[in-house]
């Protein structure tokens, strides 16, 4: 990023003077922005038509059907779970959140997740690549954009995940802001 | 990438004039391109010698050996597959495609990728990290280059898949066309 | 990367004249470098208290618990290991190491890894986002971080993986050099 950096240096000094570290993450503008839903029904051992996720792999000797353990520790989810432009499980998916998320601490909710977006719709076409951590209780957390393809080809960014709602371990849905800061 | 944008942005204002979004998409070359096969050899319980990939996970009750249920949904498998610069599985081989593949859907075959293909040759060094959504039944599919090393260090770029070849659910060939847009 | 390239090219063009092709990699200076380590005490079913990471999935009839076959290919571990400044592990852990590894070679010790560091202290706030092979046998095994939130907002890079002690099965301490190319 040589050049980028070159032209960027003069804003940078200034910046540095007159302001602390946190408001220059700030100055960043997205190229693109999304803000979308997705759906996790877990399979429980009662709901094999509506499930869009399963638990695969768990620590010797716990039950895969219903989550064991407190916190879940090792557990790994596959998931293909609906994409939509609102917060209503029965609108219109606009896409499919596929991959997988595994759940990484013995004393608390963390998950660690590996998935994509993909589109195949008048709404979008392609898909957006995403990994990083993700600490479930916190409001807010970010994780990677680390590619895309078609609509979204080579872009990279930041994905803001936050839990809209959840019904005890069978349901939860999450809103992604995504904010795209290479744009192709 | 500011400068980038700034760079640009006279020709695309020219492009947007002229052409529709799709063909916008295709103005971008390759700086580098590479095509190359890998060879998967799934284990069934009778192949251990010659098997490169095994089925390491799957929701309860499920049989990790012969996969088990329509679509596999759920299964994880883990594979150390060669490549080959052509389509010959006795090819010397140039590197090794190592990672995971998951089924992820019910309805269908669809795969979610994470892997790398590492090279030690006179060929190629280094490593390149793939992640991404594998619509298997779709003729081609793009996944993102994330990464590499050695050779090719920081390069990030998109690749297309197409199955080249497959014999029943214990062998099955990847074409790979790999196109970096950013070389280092 | 359309005006990185300009405004290299002459550089480039010097330097192929003047130099092979290795140290033309040997150019790039990163713009910021971590050095972190971090514990991996694997759950061997007889500490459940200090284990930070466990086997959670293996080829049919693998025993979970202890790591079952030579090169344990197809074992999967989830982790969630304190990272510290030192290589002592019982120094103050300045974040987690979460995610998982994947063992992938039947005749050799090889991994694939897709994991996070996660910060939440006053050394550093935010993420960084790791995807890649490793030959464990290697001294020395680069793998690409993919993305950053936080402190290491959008920042990709190399890191550079060093086997610093091990003991048996149960512990092991990597060493990572991280050196990130593009700083945002």
């Amino acid at each position: 990023m040589a050049s980028k950096a070159l032209v960027l240096l003069p804003f940078f000094i200034l910046l540095v003077v007159s302001s602390a570290y946190p408001s220059r993450k700030k100055q960043y503008k997205p190229c693109k922005q999304l803000v979308l839903y997705f759906h996790d029904i877990l399979y429980n051992g009662n709901n094999k038509e509506n499930a869009t996720s399963a638990i695969v792999a768990a620590p010797q000797g716990a039950n895969l059907t219903i989550l064991a353990g407190q916190f879940h520790f090792g557990n790994i989810a596959v998931f293909d779970d609906p994409i939509t432009l609102d917060n209503n499980l029965h609108s219109k998916p606009v896409g499919r959140a596929q991959g997988m998320y595994l759940y990484d601490t013995k004393n608390t909710y963390t998950a660690w997740l590996g998935f994509s977006f993909v589109f195949n719709s008048s709404d979008y076409q392609g898909s957006i690549n995403f990994v990083g951590a993700d600490p479930l209780m916190n409001k807010t957390r970010d994780i990677s954009v680390v590619g895309g393809t078609g609509d979204f080809f080579m872009h990279r960014g930041v994905a803001t995940l936050m839990t809209d709602s959840f019904e005890g371990e069978v349901y939860f849905r999450l809103r992604v802001d995504i904010k795209f800061y290479e744009c192709w």
